[in-house]
Parts: C-alpha cells; sequence; structure tokens
C-alpha cells in the first residue's frame, strides 16, 4: 500500500483543482469527495453479497442492476479524472492502488461481452481494498503504519515460522496417515495434512477428528505441542512492535539512520548527537 | 463506566446521611448496603436465566413472579433514592449507570401494560453491569483500570486492526463462494464471509467446511494466515500494558535517569531522593 | 504449593535419617526415594485410568486390584512415615500436600465399608499433584517458581478480565437468545450462555451454532471481539513475566524491598545502597 | 540442526571441488546445487502425497514410479558424494542431517526385499527437514536462529508449563469422567481427558461435548481457565525473544551504558564508538 503523495498534479488551472479534490483532503470538497468515495465503496460491496443471495437476487435484481450501472459509471469517471490531473499518468497506473482500481471495474465492462460469472466477483471484491486509501488521506492510518511496519519488519522472522509449521503438519499428517490409514477423513496424506492444520493452528472445525485410540493420543500431543508454538508468532510481533518506543520523527542527518531510539542522545550508527 | 465521585448530596441530613450509605462504602452501613445490592443483582440474574428454563419455570413460576416483584420493588425504591440524595440529580440521570439502572427496571413496568416478551430480558440482564458499580465502591477495581486503560490507550490500533479483518474475511469469503459456490455452507458470499470469520479466528465450529480438496487447500493457506495474524492484536495490547509501569513523567534531576517505575521513591541509579 | 522446608525432624537418629530421605534429596537413598515415589504415582494412575476402560477392566481386573492395594499399602507407610519423623505433626498434616496425601489414601479405606463408586476416583487422581513435590524436591521447579509467581502477582487482574468475561459471556448469551431463541441449543438462557463461552474462547465445539441468518450476524461481530479480547489475559501475564528481570536473590537489608530491578544501584525504596 | 561447517574436505582436488558444491553456497554452481536439491525434495514430497491418492496413483502409477526411481538416484549419488568428499566420514554420517539423510533412503532400498507398506512413508517423509539444511545454506535461517534460541532458553519453563497443562487435564477429565461417565465420549477416562485436552487448548472438535448441564457447567469454567492458561506459554517466549535484541555483552567504557543495541555502533548515550 505505497503512499501516493509523490504524484504531480498538471499544470493547468481544472488539473490542479481535480487533483487536490481527488488526491488530497485538506479542502472541505475534498474530504466531501472522500466521504462520497468510501459510501460507494461500502454500497458497493453491500449489494455485491446481496445479490449472492439468490432469494433478494430474485425480489431486487433490477435495482442492483441499476445501481451497479451507476456506481460503475462513477468509478469509471473517477479513475479517468485519476490518470487525467496527473502529469506522469504512468505512475499512478502502475501503482498499488492503480492496479486495484483498474481490476475492479473490468468485469463491469467485460460483462457485455461474455456471460457474467461468479468469477468476476472477485475482482469487484478488489474494491474493498480501496477503503484503505480513503482512510489513509483521512489521516485515520498512522497506527494503521505501526501494525504495518511491525509486521514487515518481523515477516522475515514469521515466514520461518510459517516453513516450520508447514513443515510440521506435513511430517504429522503423514504420520497420522499411517495410524488412522483409511478411516474417514484420513484416506489421503493430503487430507491428514488438513486436519494437521486444523488442528495445530486450534482451529478445530471437527468434521475430521481421530477415532482410534491410538490417533486420538498422537492427536493430544499434537494439541499440545501446537499450544506451545502459539506463542511464537505472537513473541515475534510483540517484541517488534515494542519498538515502537523508537522516536519516529528522528532521523539522524548526518547518515539518514531512522532507527533511533526515545531515549536516545547520540545517533548509534555515527555517533553524531542529536538534536 | 464514568466514576460517580464528582456526584454531591443534597443539604438535608438525612440526605447526606442516605448519601453516604448508597453513594460511598467507607461505612459499615455502606458496606452492608453495596453486600445486600450485590446479592440481589446476583439472585435477579439467576432468576431470569431459570425462569428462560420451561421445566423450572413451570415449578416455581410463582415463586419467580414473586422474587421478581420483591426485587424490582427494591431497586426502585433504590433508582429514586438515589436521585432523591443528590443535588444535581440529572448529572446522575444521564450518566451511565443512571441510564443503566432506569432501563433494567423499564421492563417490569411495561409487562403491566404489555405481554411479557422475551425481548424484555435483555433490559433486565444489563442489572449485571451494575456488579463494576459495586465493585468500584468496594476498592476492586484499581486493577480493572489498568486493563480498561490498556484496552483504550490501544483502542484506535485496535479498530484498524478490526478493520483489517473484516476486509481480509470479506476477500477470503468471496474467494471462497467461487471456490466452493453453492455447496452447502457457501451457498451465498455473507454465508461464505461467516466462514471466513469462523476460521480466521480459530473459532472452527464445523458446521460449516470446506469440501472440496481446493475449498481445503484455501482453507489451510487461511488457516496459517490466521494462526499469524493472531499475534497482531496481542501485541498490541502487551506493548500498550508495558508503558503503565514506569512514571513517563519523572526524571531524576541529579543523574538525568529516566528510568523510573511507578512506584519509586528514590532513583535507582544514583539514589536521589525523587520528588 | 507452599514448600516443606520449615519441616523439622524429630531428635531420634532414625527420625534425622528418615526425614532426610523422605523431605529432601540431597543423599542418594533420598533421590531413589523421589524416583520411586515418582513411579509409583505415574504407575498408579496409569492404572486408574486403565480400571475405567471397561475392556481392560474385564481382562486384568485381578492384576488392578493387587497393584492397587500394594501402591496403597506403600503410600499409607509413606503416609504414617512422613508424620513420624516429624516435630512438629501437624505442621505437615494440615499443609498442602498434607490433606493432598490424606485425600488420596482415604478412598481405598473407604471401599472396604461402602462399594466402589466412580466418585472415589477423583480423590485417587488427586495423587497427580503429588508429582509436583518430587519435581519440587529434585530441584526441577525454580523455572515453574517464576511461572506461579507470574501469575499470582497478575491474579487480581485475571480475576477482573474473567469477571468481565462473565458479565459479557452472560449478556451476550441473553442477546443470543432473544435472537435464537427456541432454536436447538439456543431453548434456555444459560445453554445460550454456554455458546457464548464456547464461542469468545474459541473454543467452537460445533455442537450450538447460530441458524439464522441475524444469529450468525451477531456470532461473527462476538468472534470479533472475542479475537481482540484474547490479547488481554497474555498482556497481562507477559507485563508481569518482564518482571523477571529484576533481581530474584536480591533484598535490601534495610527496608526489606524485594522488588529490585538488575539494573538498579540503590534500592528504589530507601535510596540505600545495593551491595 | 546442528551447523555442517566443522566439517573438513579431504585432501584431493575433486573432493575439494565437489565440497565447495554440496556443502557451500558461495559458487555459482555450489548455488545451482542447492537449487536443484531444493526441487527435488519438493518434487519428491510431492509425489509421495499424490500416490497416498487412490484415484491419482491409479492414473499415474507408472510415472511416480518411475520418477520416485531417478529421485532416489539422484539422493543416492548425493549421499555417496557427501560421504566421499569428507576426510572425517563419521562426523557427517552420524550428524543430525547425516541420519536424516540416511534414513530417508532406506525405504526405497527395503522396497525390494519387502512388500510397500504405508509405514516406509514416514521415512521418506523425513526428506522435508533437508529444507532446512539448504535454507541454512541459503543464508536465509539467521531469522530462524532466533527463534530457535528463544525456544531453547524457555524449553524448561515450556516443560513445566506442558507438566502443569498435562496435570491439569489429566483431573479435569477424570472430574468430568464422574459428571458425564458413561455418556458418549465420556465412557472411560483416557476418552475424558481427550476432551479435556481438546477443549483446554481451545482446538474443539465437536466430537465430544459435553450433554448434561452439569457437564456444560464444568466445560465453561474449564474453558475459561483455559482461556486465561493461554496466555503463559505466550508471556514465557515473548519475555525470553526480547532479550534477544541487545547485546548482552556490551558495556559502554565510557558512561557506562548498558543498553546497547546489536548493530548499534556507538554508544547511545554519550556517543562514544564502540569497539
Amino acid at each position: 500500500m505505497e503512499r501516493e503523495h509523490n504524484l504531480v498534479p498538471g499544470d493547468k488551472l481544472w488539473k490542479r483543482f481535480l487533483y487536490r479534490i481527488i488526491y488530497r483532503s485538506d479542502t472541505k470538497l475534498g474530504k466531501l469527495f472522500d466521504v462520497i468515495l468510501l459510501s460507494l465503496i461500502l454500497v458497493s460491496t453491500f449489494i455485491i453479497m446481496m445479490e449472492s443471495v439468490p432469494k433478494l437476487d430474485k425480489k431486487f435484481h433490477v435495482y442492483f442492476i441499476i445501481s451497479e450501472w451507476v456506481i460503475s459509471v462513477f468509478f469509471t469517471a473517477e479513475y479517468w479524472s485519476r490518470i487525467a490531473v496527473l502529469k506522469n499518468k504512468k505512475h499512478y497506473i502502475f501503482s498499488f492502488f492503480g492496479i486495484i482500481d483498474f481490476l475492479s471495474l473490468v468485469p463491469f465492462y467485460l460483462s457485455f461481452f461474455f456471460p457474467v460469472t461468479k468469477y468476476f466477483l472477485i475482482f469487484r471484491m478488489l474494491r474493498m481494498l480501496r477503503v484503505f486509501r480513503v482512510f489513509n488521506l483521512l489521516d485515520f492510518m498512522n497506527d494503521g503504519t505501526v501494525i504495518v511496519r511491525a509486521l514487515k519488519n518481523s515477516s522475515r522472522k514469521i515466514y520461518i515460522f510459517l516453513l516450520f509449521l508447514i513443515i510440521f503438519s506435513v511430517i504429522v499428517g503423514s504420520l497420522m496417515f499411517m495410524v488412522e490409514g483409511g478411516r474417514p477423513g484420513f484416506e489421503t496424506i493430503p487430507q491428514s495434512i488438513y486436519w494437521a492444520v486444523v488442528t495445530v493452528t486450534t482451529v478445530g472445525y471437527g468434521d475430521v477428528s481421530p477415532i482410534t485410540p491410538m490417533g486420538k493420543f498422537f492427536a493430544v500431543i499434537l494439541m499440545l505441542a501446537g499450544y506451545s508454538i502459539i506463542a511464537v508468532p505472537t513473541g515475534i510481533v510483540t517484541a517488534e512492535m515494542r519498538n515502537k518506543r523508537q522516536n519516529l520523527e528522528l532521523i539522524c542527518d548526518r547518515c539518514g539512520n531512522e532507527d533511533i531510539d526515545d531515549d536516545a542522545r547520540y545517533c548509534k550508527q555515527c555517533g553524531k548527537k542529536l538534536a
């Protein structure tokens, strides 16, 4: 979710005017635009969800179609405006949100040429992600950034942890296939692995559960192990989140080091005295 | 749960006497009153619960009615006393607990004019919340305040996290609707989202679970993702809870040590008495 | 689980000899005694468990009875020895482990006069707790003490949290009784509360799950709330456990303050320089 | 998962050449070898999983056999090369990965003399563990080491915690056997213990769930207790993981500051360059 701060408006007056409304929220019109956008995204998502309920679709089919049309026309206009007002158009088109904006419009236009299938749905649902842009503009995301940064900083550790988890599940699943092999839910190794993941993550649907005493015994061991393992990702993120006590606004002006603790008086990378 | 410390008793002697019993717990009578109140709240809740069991209601119906009458009369008297002894009555009436007190009495009096329906229940159950007032008076809530404060301080981050979670669940639910679409439990998008939330929060009822190999594969990915995500709210609250232990404003003026605990009276670095 | 360090042996030589074997583990015989005790506890527990399996009980009934006899005689002898070698016998008899030792023997002797019922079982199972004493002696419990102490220090906060949780579950359960009322699993308020607890703790058996769309909607909100709440007890214990970085061996010899950080040079309570 | 850094290649040139390819990844050929190895491990695991699906095995049986042959021949060649190029061969053969390598090859050769049974599977699945070696070589495991180290440092505390948990489950299971005894899922104590573990770890399959009101009441208490207990392992690992961020051995020799991060080059308190 890269920031769009570095997009530059075109030279003409109307472009700069529209740019301020669309990409900024420091004017009344800009804020109004954001609120309308947010509402339309939520309404649009709500309609897509309701459309999928046969009973409701039968009753309100026409209204759903009409509102989808209205919303799609608005979003198309918005998409073109976003491109029109910019100097460097490619910068937006190939940005994260540019691609999201484009993808969420495609199904509507494709539906003129191809029969509507449920596979179009997921693309239209991507609109939901646009909520983050609006929230970002409304300056609501500072706290979100802390979370995202903590996750990003610990992402490598989380990948390793997931790797451990997957290999653990594969081996346990195979073991269980040997123990319970052939009984319902444990017919194949992939199914046994499915059970292992359901168990170790403590989801526990119960669609598959051990039947033999031996299987139950292994399951108990797995559950106790999983219960201890659950501590690991938590520990990773918590340890990372504590680094928030960094001074987020301070950057060393000699070496550019951004990792400065709240109580630091000298840059720990180059030794410069901090202001 | 705002404190009621700033309520002021009326001028007459009996008002100040009653005020001390009702709003304080520093006298024997005041403590007795709190204990009686606590017992009645618990008894009342217990009776409401038992009333809902047809077998018990049939057997003890008369007793339930009588005790509900007795308790309601007591609570009404208490409500009027609470108002009567105060100088600024509105302050209490529109406070959090004033509204709770009022709402939990309404169903009893409405039941004279309207047939009793189960929708009255939830209001009567609000009485449970009054337990916190009694505990607050009995000075049992200092630790509770720490929890509430930590939750309040991290509430914005938790909202953002919930937003992430909801959007994540909506998109995953839609994806699953495409994959498993039409199979029992995945007939509509809202139902698929229900499944996604049940899975990602690791509740895992099992009333809906993936059936096709493809669906199981997606479910496994979702579960592993959810297992990593679970760390985030924990990290947020833990990080917040830790900040409460130090006195953040105090600095030793001899050695400049900032790491001073809330309960410290001397600097642990140089031994200077703290102000 | 109070320590038994302050028990004093009697004067006679054999008492002091036995005392060292039974209550200490710093001699070879003492260690051997502990290991035998540990084995017998585990064997005894294992037999009780196997006895409850009809198929096994039928086959090995006689062996189970005999081994129960042998073990009970040994434990009785041990119990009497424990009392005999002490000067102040009451100190042991009414200690935590003294009561456990007594209770776990009672069912065996009662069974001579009354028919054996499954209600005796739970008392015999209490023997399991004696494992902790042996581990304590074998100096394996230092880390356990850290856990127990962290739990004890945060116990008040955990009680408050449980109170929140219970009141939350009661209100949510009542609400759900209104929404789903009468449908299987939501026939009465206590049953709805049972569902609420199963959901909010993310156990999610699935024996009761919401059926109506409205019920599912409420359930989703409850689950997301529960998912955020799960962070609270973790945060409490983690914050408390961090205090381990206290110097556990240091006590201020002027004011008796035990809460001394690892990096402290002066007592933060009375300002005395620490050794 | 001990490192293989201390293995020494033989004297001959081709041995040193091969050693660099097999045991190192600082040359292009070495990296290529690692990537091929990684691919073959993943392909091999995938094939074993697919083989267990009767439908797929019927269709592609010949291809599975052939690829298993090719892979086994490659792995055998690799195993012999690993031994051949070393000076001290035993060092590798009896190392963790040496044993894994050997065990994962055994079933293939045994299958010439004995009928293939599903019990061979688990050995072949051990190949998965070899992924860690490749990742280790590709220098991807630094973060993994942090996790492993934190788990190792807190392992004693986790064992104690598991001991608590097991004894708790056994006692609760016995209690539940008394309460629900004889009802489906609670026929024997071991089965009741299985239920207790499923509940306290919040897995909650739902294959066994309490039926009587009394049983549900006990289950609710167990769940609330389990919900508080879940905090303990998390607290343990988190507390341990935090200690890894600071350089615990480094002290600034000018100002005595001990709070020095692992990546710091200058003291953040006085600006002195660290050794």
